[in-house]
């Protein structure tokens, strides 16, 4: 890359626009680490500017990583190792443009803070739906470039389904204005759906219509024991009878990883004396009051002999309590040896079956290895951790190998997906080539093709050129 | 097209699987009229046979048309004018295959109506939503194909959003294994988001998963006279407020047309003797009775001014009565001179808005033209009739072209589409492109070139080669 590619950039972008050098350090690291290199970190304030940049680098045959909030666990906004791009931040085009209650529509820069989406929507009385935890720093930009999901699926559905329009700059600069507002449109290809989990490989979203939803303020939690793992799936089809479209939520939590919350966070309440190898977290939400439907979920728990133990939230801090020891369900800041991670989805109804069959595989393997599960078991959608013992030992690659292979098999048997949630980027996009038939993986290298043929667009990620 | 290409067609397919001669004219005639000619109508019963054909048909460059129920309205199932193509139909590929009513999916063939996975899914206490008039004739694999609306699309979503998986024969015969049932799913391009609403350009749909709902068999509906359409949003915000996510439909009809299907359909019950130009119809679900809600719906407005009158439905009898009336509104049975149609989408908030410009326009041209709206306000979706005076008078073509280009460029000035749910198929293809950029429209011919180089798969639909 040469110095006037470096000058025609900086030009493009004015002196508030990029970053050199040092400065440039915190883009080229995710959760994992710093990777690859950067000439320069692009942080444009326009469209216009986005696509400048983009024609730039492709006259120049130069790689670009588009990167939001970089809170991905994939890997998927840094450049590939030992490879140089430009990182292309959506950092400064942050601007909320507009908010329709009427319609019920927000339109935003890709910069923006999901947070800031949903603080601006609850102040008028609306409901951005997309939620995790990192929602103070994930872009939605990169929530549409990955889909991303989070415990308000089961409701609302995924990131995806709240996507009315959108402003994409594409791998050759050229900007195509998909800005709509509509609910009904068939008049050609949905376009939009395609740079909807793409990654950042067919284009660079730079701003976003969304659909927003009644704000459902009162919210209530039962936090609860099963009597057995084999109700899992009764309970849910009696919170699901009982709460109907109320029911947003339909945790499992783990036992260990709820003790091991309680004890890093001294803020944390217990909310159950008992202890478990699991909980479920139910929340129903509306905009009236939900307590009486948790009582009859509660009730009927008991009287049906599914819930050995439960506690409701009475208050805005016990229902806040409940879903912060949610949000510190991560097992990677628990556990400070080699963590193997799935993100898996399953038919809801292979749940069980799921869980039973991968721990004996586990098992088989390594009778020690702790088994770290938390669940959005509504969606059918598990987050499995094996942490094996011995990591240093001889073998101890080997077989992590085999643990990943056995159960991405098993998930794969069951119909489901080891990229629920969380995308693909680097780290699975080897072992997602083999849950994809080849006439499929086919058509995404084609459609890659399509949209970036000199392969400039975030390189080395989702799929292989 | 040589004797041998159709012979080896026939060898495919079995006895049973093909019509020729007369036996094709029903294939080759839709509501406008026969149109195109074909040297075989193939009914295929397995994926494998459709597979093969596609196979043949490209070895030959033959077209191909693929047919479901052919309830369409924009020409969109049989071959261009003047043209020959292999007519495939999908009817005898009929079978439901599975129904998980814990997991909420149906699997079926794309040959299925519409209606029987309503009756199966209703039978397993589901909800199959996808629901317009023509339910018992068109095919789901059509209805994915053209993403079709109806009046459940205010809380449900539009068929796309009911779609988790397809199996599709791709235009060179290659199988897409795409089946899934999986909620959550974020490992590469979401590939059956192009085939769905692609009106048979990308390849032929053969299986479906669909996910379902719980059944809501309870209903209630408001049929009412606002006291001026300036209400129409302030109704539409009650009802969502009394109601919220019970709140299934909210329809505007035509006085014109209510008296009209009166007249015509003795069995039908008037609801309210007043008589007024426009009339509104509510619809609340649940699985528990929901009286309770529309009565609050119904006080609440004539309390804030909205309503002047209004009736609830006390029965079934009378519920489906009013169902049946809206039923009834297409215009096409009412009017036998030229019709001038529009499926528009605008933004909810712009509906009245576009009823009074759009009127405005007309009387500029015409007066005494009649026009006949009805619409599934909820979602934005005006469906707008113009009826001129003189047809077969000098100059009277040209004025129908007037005032089509002049209601379309209002359409798009709010930000709108001419084609918000029927599709755009031969009739649309030339107003839908002006509605269209050139890089849009480029992006989508570039996607139709991948898929199907040759051009054999349903040409002359859509979008131009």
């Amino acid at each position: 890359m040469s110095q006037k590619f470096v000058e025609q950039l900086k030009e493009i972008l004015g002196p508030n626009g990029w970053l050199e050098g040092e400065d440039t350090e915190s883009y080229l690291t995710d959760m994992f680490g710093k990777q690859g290199e950067t000439p320069l970190v692009a942080r444009p304030d326009t469209t216009e500017q986005v696509s400048e940049v983009v024609k730039i680098c492709a006259a120049n045959n130069v790689a670009i990583i588009p990167q939001g909030g970089n809170t991905n666990v994939c890997r998927m906004a840094i450049p590939p190792e030992n490879k140089s791009a430009v990182i292309l931040s959506m950092a400064r085009m942050n601007k909320i443009i507009d908010i329709d209650p009427e319609c019920s529509t927000i339109t935003a820069e890709a910069g923006c803070f999901v947070q800031s989406l949903q603080d601006y929507a609850r102040e008028h009385n609306r409901l951005f739906s997309p939620d995790w935890g990192a929602r103070g720093s994930a872009m939605i930009g990169g929530a549409v470039a990955t889909n991303g999901g989070g415990q308000n699926v089961f409701r609302y559905g995924t990131t995806r389904e709240q996507v009315l329009g959108m402003e994409v700059v594409l791998p050759d600069g050229q900007i195509w204005d998909g800005m709509r507002a509509l609910r009904k449109d068939n008049s050609g290809y949905d376009l939009k759906q395609l740079f909807i989990g793409s990654e950042g490989t067919l284009g660079i979203i730079t701003k976003l219509v969304f659909k927003l939803h009644p704000n459902q303020g009162q919210h209530c939690s039962l936090f609860g024991i099963l009597t057995g793992m084999s109700e899992l799936m009764n309970y849910l089809e009696l919170a699901q009878k009982v709460g109907g479209d109320k029911l947003t939520a339909f945790e499992l939590l783990p036992g260990l990883g709820v003790e091991k919350a309680l004890n890093r966070y001294p803020a944390l309440q217990r909310p159950l004396d008992q202890k478990s190898d699991w909980y479920v977290l139910v929340r129903f939400s509306d905009w009236e009051n939900v307590e009486e439907l948790v009582t009859t979920l509660f009730e009927q728990g008991f009287e049906a002999g599914i819930l050995a133990n439960a506690v409701m939230s009475q208050n805005l801090e016990q229902e806040n309590n409940l879903w912060e020891i949610r949000d510190q369900m991560i097992p990677t800041q628990y556990f400070k040896s080699r963590l193997l991670k799935w993100d898996v989805s399953v038919p809801i109804s292979k749940i069980t079956h799921f869980l039973d069959s991968a721990e004996n595989l586990v098992r088989e393997h390594q009778q020690a290895a702790i088994i770290y599960v938390t669940g959005h078991v509504g969606d059918g959608n598990i987050h499995y951790t094996v942490i094996p013992e011995g990591e240093g030992d001889p073998g101890f690659d080997e077989l992590c190998n085999r643990i990943y292979q056995d159960v991405d098999e098993l998930v794969w048997s069951l119909g489901g997906s080891i990229a629920a949630e969380h995308g693909v980027g680097q780290l699975l996009k080897s072992r997602v080539r083999n849950q994809k038939s080849d006439v499929e993986y086919s058509m995404m290298q084609q459609l890659r093709h399509i949209f970036d043929p000199q392969g400039i667009m975030n390189p080395g990620k989702l799929i292989d050129s």
